[in-house]
This record gives structure tokens, C-alpha cells and sequence, in this order.
């Protein structure tokens, strides 16, 4: 099964972006490895709100890949380079995970669509680049919901002072690949 | 002046305890120093929820070291062996870091008398142990409030998956003791 994967920054008290969307919190660090992420996924993940505030920046779509965006409002001839998908989140991921291939598959954003897929176990890793500030409000990077335990897989230090904290799903780490194919 | 550090364990996604207040998901781990701790602080701050919610559980309070409840309405009676400040935060805390020693300070908690004392410029360490869960709801460890960059001191990984990520408050560690001083 191809790797979900919901790669995030977040600040310390818990959000993706301000109370107005805002990013300009994130530090700029040139030894964040991004090649290395581009090199092993092949699939991008939207929420609505996620994709509309990417369409600001630049894309993490680079030539290749796939771009999905859940939304069951947004019109498909609004959004060029990516597939609206209005059906149920976790069934269409669960389709996409079993592809063929070793391309990896990035959750951008943002935390609702992550609640739900966590919630249908299509995640597996929960990779959150902590960045040393505290927001005191915006887009939770989890919304309100049931408890995930997670397991501790490894943790990197940033020269800007951000820490990516890298999980497994699950307790035990099986709440992805490794329940599913018992 | 005397440190004061908000030394906390909060979730992933920024609780300090459930929606009732909950610490059950904080795993036990025979590696965490409580020791030094103990043997660096002489003096405990609690806001009245977490006075209240300490009284259910192992006392932070040693032999030896003063606890101060932060509360308008717990009567002192009620408190025994602590003492209930009803005057202003930051005021009050000016004054105990500013006594003789090297004494460190713990504020145990919670999240709203955190947010009023790092407001007035009275907190110079952020101590936070993040737990591997994902809570979906609860005590945040910072209420809604202004932005606040903090400087990355260090970082420890605990057995149980635990990670503490240890900040200066501001963006070049010197709201607390520095600033003041200059």
C-alpha cells in the first residue's frame, strides 16, 4: 500500500496557519529538505481551504504529480491541474493507496481533512514541523474530534528552531498499511 | 531574577488535559528527571483549575518549596498549604522573581495563567513535553490570545515516544530576565 502522509508545519500551540490563513509565522530554512519529499511522492492531497490559500503561494505540485482537492462545492472547471473530488474521502484514498507503485502520497492540508481520513485509518504518518512560536489562535492542526495515540518514530532539529516531530499512526504504528493488510 | 518556566505536558495538538480534564494519556516514563526539577525550583504557580485538579493527584509541592494559587474566588481556608493571590498575575510575579536566591519558578499551569503572565513579560522558559497523542479537544496550553515567538533552546526524546522542545520566551529568548534588565 502506498504511504499516506499528512507533512505539516505547525505552531507550538497547535495550529497550521493563522486566525486570517496567515503563514508568514513559518521561518524560511534553506536546510528543510524538500527535494527529498518531491522525490518520493507522486500524489498530492487538498482540503478546500488548504487548496484555495496554496493557490497564494507556490504550488507543491511539481510536473508529474497528482493533485487531488476534497470539496463537495468547488467546481472542476475552477480548479485547472487538479481533480475535484466530491465523493467520501476516506473510500477514494483507500482506492488510491492501493494503486500500484511506490509513489508516496502527501496530505498538504488542512487539519479537517486530515481528521477524517485519520478517523477512516487512511494516514499513516503524522509528520509536524514545529515552528517556535506561539499563534494564540487559527486552523487547528487537528480538529475537535476522538483521540489518536501515535508512536514516536524520529525527531530533526532545524538550524531557524523548528523541530519535526515524525509519528506513526496508531499505538502500535498500524493504523495504516499494517492493520489493513493483517 | 529568578527563572520562570512553564513546564508542562501537552499533546500534539496543544492540550494540556481533555475536555474533563483528563492527564491519563500521559505515559509513564521512569527517564523523566523530576528529580532536577524538584531540586532546581523552590516555588509553584497554579491557576485555580489547576490547583483544583492537582488536589486529585501527587502534589508538585516538596517540603521545603511555597505554592501560590492564582484566583479571585478559592478562599484561603480552603487552600491549606498554599497561598491564594487575588491581585494581579504579573505584578505579584515581578515581585517573587525579584527576591534574593536562584530559586527557580514553576508554573505548573494552566494555559490561562500562562497566557497572562507571558503577556506582562513575566516568563522566560517554555518547557513543553509533548506527549504522542492527538486529544481532538481539551485545556489548550495557550488560550486564544497574541502571537508569541519564542527561541529554541533544546530538545529531548524519552523512551515512551515523549519529546520536550525547551524555549526562551521572544524571539531572541530576552522577554523574560533580559529585556528588564538592560
Amino acid at each position: 500500500m502506498r504511504l499516506v502522509r499528512y507533512n505539516v508545519v505547525a505552531s507550538l500551540d497547535g495550529y497550521l496557519a493563522g486566525p486570517n490563513g496567515e503563514y508568514d509565522w513559518i521561518p524560511e530554512d534553506p536546510t528543510v529538505d524538500f527535494e527529498a519529499l518531491f522525490a518520493a511522492v507522486d500524489t498530492v492531497l487538498f482540503g478546500r481551504k488548504s487548496y484555495e490559500a496554496m493557490l497564494a503561494g507556490p504550488s507543491p505540485l511539481s510536473p508529474g504529480m497528482r493533485g487531488y482537492v476534497f470539496s463537495g462545492t468547488l467546481r472542476p472547471e475552477d480548479c485547472p491541474g487538479v481533480t475535484v473530488v466530491s465523493d467520501d474521502a476516506g473510500a477514494f484514498v483507500a482506492g488510491l493507496r492501493a494503486e500500484p507503485g511506490e509513489g508516496e502520497i502527501w496530505l498538504f492540508g488542512g487539519g479537517a481533512l486530515f481528521g477524517s481520513l485519520l478517523a477512516a485509518g487512511q494516514v499513516d504518518r503524522i509528520e509536524v514541523t514545529v515552528a517556535p512560536i506561539l499563534l494564540g489562535g487559527g486552523i487547528p492542526l487537528y480538529p475537535p474530534g476522538a483521540r489518536a495515540p501515535l508512536r514516536l518514530l524520529d525527531t530533526h532539529r532545524y538550524p531557524s528552531g523548528m523541530v519535526t516531530l515524525r509519528y506513526a499512526a496508531g499505538e502500535d504504528g498500524s493504523a495504516g498499511n499494517v492493520k489493513r493488510e493483517a
